[in-house]
């Protein structure tokens, strides 16, 4: 089973070689992911399968795999690290679907859908709970250190984002806070494991942290705002999630702060409806397009990795340094 | 704040005993859980207030102490692995009362119904992960070890239940699986931490970790039973819950395997309608009252909590030991 599905991504080719160069690792990941779904519980091995067999890009344990090869990293343990933090990061999806009452997910039914709420919630606990068990039986304390951490701001990020739904009061600031928890620290500790597990020193291990999370927030920002432009279809994500839901999220943001009072007043009238159709998305596109929105949401994804490739300045130039910035490039420039 | 509310128990005598032998852990056990509370996110602080000064007896915690002293343990991370232990069990109530769709939890409205599932969904989540974060900062792998694999096996009895419910084929076997996976573990836990940090050797560990085991069997058998005998308006829990969400708990097992195939037929037309009203519960009451299910299954619970205490066998006759085994007689006594 290829668990990883990057075909129809336009950067194709720096992603085809980093995943060639990464190829025996990520068959050993791909075992360790069958090998979790074949649990004796059904419902257990068929939503996580289902979830986890969905084509999603796997950015975060290809980050942990590259990062590790950047620390010249010899042993195995990264391949457990790469699947601890996707484990966790599915755990996420599996709650924030149900939260969000999502339907599609990468283009496929979501398993609340498929399922039920309960089973969404029940399999994400038990995917978190076996992420921490995993960890715990690598016996690293500074590794749990730093994933449980992570796995805090992550709820913490998700409650700010419920709370700062439908509130144009939301800043960028508050954006920024809400998307470091949310997507950032889960990216940094994906990367600062693998220095952890290398021996790194502490200035490598900030290094690699500091990496992830300027990673992670261009991600965030790229995946909000194909949100509202991406070509639907491709990415498998349906545009117009983001504002049905009355998430605050960048473009929308943006758009508030540049536009007058008039129009302010009309996208407060659309975020505070209960449901929207099609002319409410394509009245906030026409306003995001009159104000620019769309390129300076990717000039600012772009700021955030110019500086990941900068907290890299201190690991020399290499094969693998060369790859990562590709990688780097690839999801702060994607279309899908 | 009081934060432990036993006032309205029968068996309040053996109660008072224990809360008042351990009032100094108690009182720290309470600082610690008003100062997780105390978050900088108001959703979280509110909600997380909500449940944990809901007037829950506490039962997990107040094992962890009393095992502790019963090892005669002197230091002070006993207070730690308890607040721990609720902090976990709190959690998968939040999530449960989701799963359930409840609305009443110890005579208040649950989270899910105050605010919302979405809050009680990621708050849960939140709970969940601060517990290990805390976990980590204590630093025992050991401790890590088994209070993990309790979070992994309450997940599976979670949806073992789901997988079962509205299921005749259900049988006292599955039932006891089931509720060991999403009760009896994290009582063990709760135990066993306790000989784990007062550096117990393996059979002591084992001893209390059996202990927990069968009290938390014991007490979940009770509990079943109280849903559907309970006095209502005394415990603060609604009787007939249970039936309407087609939970296959011990005394609805009883009664199916013992009644005849007339009575069976009536069973499952009940069991598979979408509403049931206070008739049916009735019905089921009377079929339950014909085959004498109350008092057998309060004699189930006796025999685990018979288990329970020959478990600490090894242990020597002391003061601790006889205020554990009255707490025991409680648990598997109580009447609300």
């Amino acid at each position: 089973m290829n668990l990883i599905n990057l075909k129809d991504n336009t950067k194709i080719n720096h992603l085809d070689i980093i995943i060639e160069w990464l190829s025996p690792e990520i068959n050993n990941l791909n075992s360790i992911i069958i090998d979790l779904m074949s649990n004796n519980l059904p419902l257990i091995s068929k939503l996580t399968n289902h979830i986890l067999s969905s084509g999603g890009k796997r950015i975060r344990p290809i980050l942990t795999l590259a990062c590790s090869k950047l620390c010249n990293y010899s042993g195995d343990r990264h391949i457990k690290m790469a699947s601890i933090i996707e484990f966790i990061h599915t755990a996420t999806l599996l709650h924030d679907d149900v939260v969000d009452n999502s339907k599609k997910r990468r283009g496929k039914t979501t398993a609340n859908f498929v399922w039920d709420n309960k089973s969404s919630i029940l399999v994400g606990d038990y995917l978190l709970s076996r992420a921490f068990e995993m960890l715990i039986n690598d016996g690293s304390l500074k590794c749990l250190d730093i994933v449980s951490k992570a796995s805090v701001k992550i709820s913490e990020g998700e409650v700010k984002q419920l709370m700062a739904a439908n509130d144009f009061k939301t800043s960028e600031t508050d954006y920024l806070d809400i998307i470091i928890h949310k997507t950032a620290e889960l990216f940094s500790a994906a990367c600062e494991v693998s220095a952890e597990i290398s021996g790194m020193n502490e200035e490598s291990k900030k290094s690699l942290a500091d990496f992830g999370k300027y990673t992670g927030i261009a991600f965030q920002i790229i995946d909000d705002t194909l949100d509202y432009f991406s070509i639907s279809g491709k990415s498998g994500k349906e545009t117009g999630n983001d504002l049905k839901e009355g998430r605050m999220s960048l473009p929308l943001i943006i758009c508030f702060q540049r536009c007058s009072i008039k129009e302010k007043r009309l996208m407060e009238v659309i975020i505070r409806k209960k449901t929207l159709d099609n002319d409410d998305f394509i009245k906030i596109l026409n306003l995001m397009k009159k104000y620019n929105v769309e390129q300076d949401c990717i000039n600012k994804a772009k700021h955030f990795s110019i500086m990941a490739k900068d907290s890299l300045g201190r690991f020399p130039d290499s094969d693998s340094k060369e790859k990562i910035f590709n990688l780097v490039d690839f999801l702060s420039e994607r279309k899908v």
